[in-house]
């Protein structure tokens, strides 16, 4: 499966700008299907041509009708968007981006799909939304919840891709990114073993505080879950430690070396 | 715990149309606080007002700071934002806006936090990558993975209100957890350069391989999100390593104070 089936269908967008920034953000997230229903801005305006940047394909091959209708014609599955989705009384399917896109890139596998996105002052009239299977709506602050016409295009590809990308790996059983390799537990306690002798070695553990001292940056450094590259630089630390330990002139028995982490470092 | 402590950072913007589409965006989604670092662009453009729309009160509380350290300063953590991670080599904390936004709303609990975005024409530089606590991007088709700013600020905002949104109905049903203490970035900073120079007198950090191990234990000690205690701690530690380092009998020229991070530690 593929996005290629996922179609953006944008209902007379008034700026050419917006036409430019919905090719080039359908062009970042791997869509190109691109329809214009009777647009009042035009592909060929320069701001739209500015705004697209290497989105211009996308921009190029978008397709002019007249109607709606005509923009889903060949479509399965249908979504709506709005900004407000309160005052909309629906048996039917509504939900977020984050909900819905998977939905909708599941039906991809059989046909065309189409996003439909409303005009920027006032949105898709209620009877443009009742021809579409569904509505979905991004969360925003209530307080502001006017969304940029190419922004909302932008959060609903990001979350097509994003179920484009689960799909994806989920045929292949493992994640996309690559995880971290903490490094076992038995090599970490190596590793601590190691640093503390080094740290008695040149005088920053000593006496009733070390102990506690040796758990505070246990815990620290255990707490950012170390890889194994990391643990071997604390083990280069050790050993370097030692080393300037064993440089050092030869101390009087009294005072001790230095207990130098109680004092202030204002 | 709210989006208020959700900072946003634009890193020398160019476009002003850019800086009205990033106010406008935060507003829709519940955030408000924006720094501009050394910006190209100003608020003041006409460009940057009408894109802003009903986020001019956020576009006119916008800060401008010299240097992205004045923009962190109180941060206690910090992601920057790129395009490709694929050729940055870091063991540590990248991840997608979706797996690392919820990582820093959390954050946020215990003071502010900011996402740092680049330059439109090349992003973020190492360096400035290498100042924040981890590395966030947007999965987007590598062909052209090139998204827009403002549109790469929409799916991060887009990103935190769900994570806020998700705690907030967590927060319904279940016990709040006590939250670290987390230091603040600059207060890291002071003991990240104490430490570089302790490490320096000791022999561990020299030569063209210091800067990548001091890049390396940065990273893993940030990682973990230290406490003003623990930097304490780390602070006593430079101290130490700076007392014992005079203590040392004056090396010879060569061979220079051993580089025992590349030896084995079988």
């Amino acid at each position: 499966m593929s996005l290629s089936n996922c179609r953006i269908v944008l209902v007379r967008p008034h700026y050419a700008g917006n036409l430019g920034a919905t090719a080039r953000v359908m062009r970042n997230f791997g869509l190109s299907d691109l329809v214009l229903v009777a647009p009042y801005a035009s592909t060929s305006d320069l701001d739209a041509r500015r705004m697209a940047t290497h989105g211009l394909s996308v921009l190029d091959a978008a397709r002019v009708v007249p109607d709606l209708g005509d923009a889903l014609a060949d479509c399965v599955y249908t979504f709506a968007t709005s900004a407000q989705t309160a005052g909309v009384v629906r048996g039917g399917t509504i939900g977020t981006a984050a909900e819905k896109m998977p939905e909708l890139f599941a039906a991809a596998g059989t046909g065309p799909v189409a996003l439909v996105f409303g005009p920027e002052p006032h949105g898709l009239s209620n009877e443009e939304v009742g021809r579409c299977h569904g509505l979905v709506h991004v969360p925003v602050d209530p307080v502001f919840g006017s969304l940029n016409l190419a922004q909302a295009v932008a959060i609903c590809c990001y979350e097509l891709r994003k179920a484009w990308s689960k799909s994806a790996n989920d045929a292949r059983g493992k994640p996309e990114i690559p995880v971290r390799a903490v490094a076992a537990f038995a090599d970490q306690e190596r590793m601590f073993e190691h640093l503390r002798a080094a740290l008695t070695a040149v005088g920053f553990l000593f006496g009733e505080k070390g102990d506690s001292l040796m758990h505070g940056l246990r815990h620290l450094i255990g707490r950012a879950q170390p890889t194994h590259q990391e643990v071997k630089i604390l083990h280069g630390l050790a050993r370097q430690l030692l080393w300037a330990a064993g440089q050092m002139k030869p101390q009087d028995d009294d005072p001790p070396p230095g207990d130098r982490h109680d004092k202030s470092d204002a």
